[in-house]
């Protein structure tokens, strides 16, 4: 997507051959500042500060860091201590371990000379995979925008919550690779972002990229989805999701559930858009099955901003002796979701649903593989 | 209720016998400051600050500012002056209507060298009465909480938004009347608090009450509610009203309507507290009616907090370029409605429900009037 009118990612490799660029993420949307990954524990670092956030992105980083590791030391130790390191960043990850699975896979037989080259080759894929599979996404929900724009005449609203952007994942994102390809062949359209407490990702990130992409924007407090949807100001809800149960149960940014419900009353359409990777085939019930994570009472208690004198700084905004509760996700039933979207095209929210896409998964996902 | 120990009101005559004190709630949580009214003048500027807030405080702030300049000059004309200057501090607060009409019907046959002991008189019966309506909710919301402890054995789980607390009237408030009451009853019970982006009165202003009386309680950020009632850890929302229709519609602040289906989802009961002054019997479709504020976008744009420096400061937490919008209200159909809490006992969220309450608005309330 496009940045100050140059086309730009969020990750690429450098021009020196040794090192790899990043946007400092943590520093949206009040700077726009690159950072230089020369070595593992630079790509470690950027993953556990959140420089890099994202499943997709999280899981490239961490390719190039096998990379920048394979560089400094191919050998078998050096590369199982940079595997380790990189999946102790952020454990829950379902991306970073598919990433280290298929940089491990293709190192494997490869002798320890060769290794770099083989590692900065398969990481490139892996990002090239990516980029691929967003724009997929975006391929297959532009019908969403399209149809209603062909029926309303006016531009699309959409409601989107937390960042499913280009910057979660290498380039175009997941929820938003519609809305940019909508955008780009001239359909109107203009997202409704959720500011999205405690991290804000909406307000500093999802903002941000439409703004310097030029899609027309409205942030507004996580409370306003419920009253808009029902005074009918959108007509399509999109977001993403961070791990997706076989049956199409989507674990999501907190708050997205709110969103759902809403739209189920007011008639809105609510689709989830994902790559086939973050379908985790051995789980059915999401509200059973997954553990949501607790994130520290500081990200609701801090929060960092631009002072009158141009200083970025945290304040905190909480009586200091009040307890906080920080859940980082929720779960959205199956029953609450119209539509998937994924790189292979759209489907029910079900079992049959993401089998009619995924059958190679029929017999697997059977014996809970 | 108390703070640091002590009993204390939102507002108070202060022993000069010239002038009435007040909390400053712009300065909560970080700072306990009150603020002396002298004037007419100062009142309405508070009321316009925001330094107090609360539609029962509004209106007894406003009370007391015609007592002040019934002090200055009691004539006619500046009492006129004085009442129209009050009203257009808060143009749609229905509350601070109701105040001066009370303190215009008690000054009209009263001889102008008499008028400031009136005024002082009427407007602390004014603020006698807010106290009575309070302790009346609390007393009849009560059974709800007692009934959930009883079956339960364990902490009542109270889920409120905004702040509909004793810092919204003058003690008491409406919502946490009671849990206040079952908390010095020794009946346990944790309220979870919805943070009330964009003007934080959840997290600044009701943590720091219940901080300060000792009732235990959790800050969460709103999108948390809909995850907490699916896991089943609320037993009870309570909020309160700034406006109710004739039928049950609630108008409240915004998020309100996406707590309320969330409980609906998940079978929690959805309380609503008011004093009867909130109804509006002329409207009954609140959706179709009630039109919805839309506030300053510096609201949402620009939070207050603390930094690590001990000063209380702004700063900006969007691109500046984003545009932002900030509905401050949103309306919950009364079918989304357990049950209303009032002063006079609990109804059903119906027209029927309400004028069981207030039977003396069976003809009134067919007319529109």
């Amino acid at each position: 997507m496009r940045v100050g009118g140059r086309p730009l990612r969020t990750i690429w490799p450098a021009g020196d051959g040794r090192s790899v660029l990043i946007i400092d993420q943590t520093r949206l949307p009040h700077a726009f500042v690159t950072r230089r990954l020369e070595s593992l524990a630079d790509a470690a670092d950027a993953i556990r500060r959140m420089q890099v956030r994202g499943a997709p992105l999280i899981g490239v980083t961490a390719a190039f860091g096998i990379w920048l590791q394979a560089l400094a030391d191919p050998s078998d130790a050096a590369l199982a201590a940079g595997r380790a390191a990189l999946l102790a960043t952020r454990p829950t990850a379902v991306n970073l371990r598919f990433a280290l699975d298929a940089m491990g896979e293709a190192l494997r037989d490869v002798p320890p000379g060769e290794r770099a080259g083989r590692a900065r080759a398969r990481a490139g894929e892996l990002a090239e995979d990516d980029v691929a599979a967003c724009q997929a996404i975006g391929r297959h929900g532009l019908p969403l925008l399209e149809a209603i724009h062909a029926r309303s005449g006016r531009p699309v609203q959409v409601l989107t919550h937390c960042n499913a952007g280009w910057l979660a994942a290498v380039d175009w994102g997941t929820a938003l690779a519609p809305v940019y390809l909508a955008h780009d062949r001239g359909i109107p359209v203009h997202v409704t972002v959720d500011e999205t407490r405690p991290r804000n990702q909406g307000a500093a990130l999802t903002a941000w990229e439409l703004l310097q992409h030029g899609v027309p924007h409205t942030v507004v407090a996580d409370n306003a989805g419920g009253h808009l949807m029902q005074r009918g100001r959108v007509d399509l809800c999109l977001v993403g999701s961070d791990r997706t149960t076989a049956r199409g149960d989507v674990c999501n940014k907190i708050g997205t559930l709110l969103k759902a419900l809403a739209a189920r009353e007011y008639g809105v359409p609510f689709h989830v858009a994902l790559p086939g990777s973050t379908i985790d085939w051995t789980l059915e019930d999401g509200v059973a099955q997954i553990p949501i994570e607790e994130r520290d009472g500081d990200e609701l208690r801090r929060i960092t901003g631009r002072s009158a004198r141009g200083e970025v700084l945290s304040v905190e905004i909480l009586p200091s002796a009040s307890g906080v509760a920080n859940p980082a996700f929720d779960v959205t039933p199956a029953h609450l979701v119209t539509g998937l979207v994924t790189e292979r095209g759209r489907c029910a929210a079900s079992r049959e649903g993401l089998l009619s896409l995924y059958p190679e998964r029929r017999g697997a996902s059977a014996r809970g593989a």
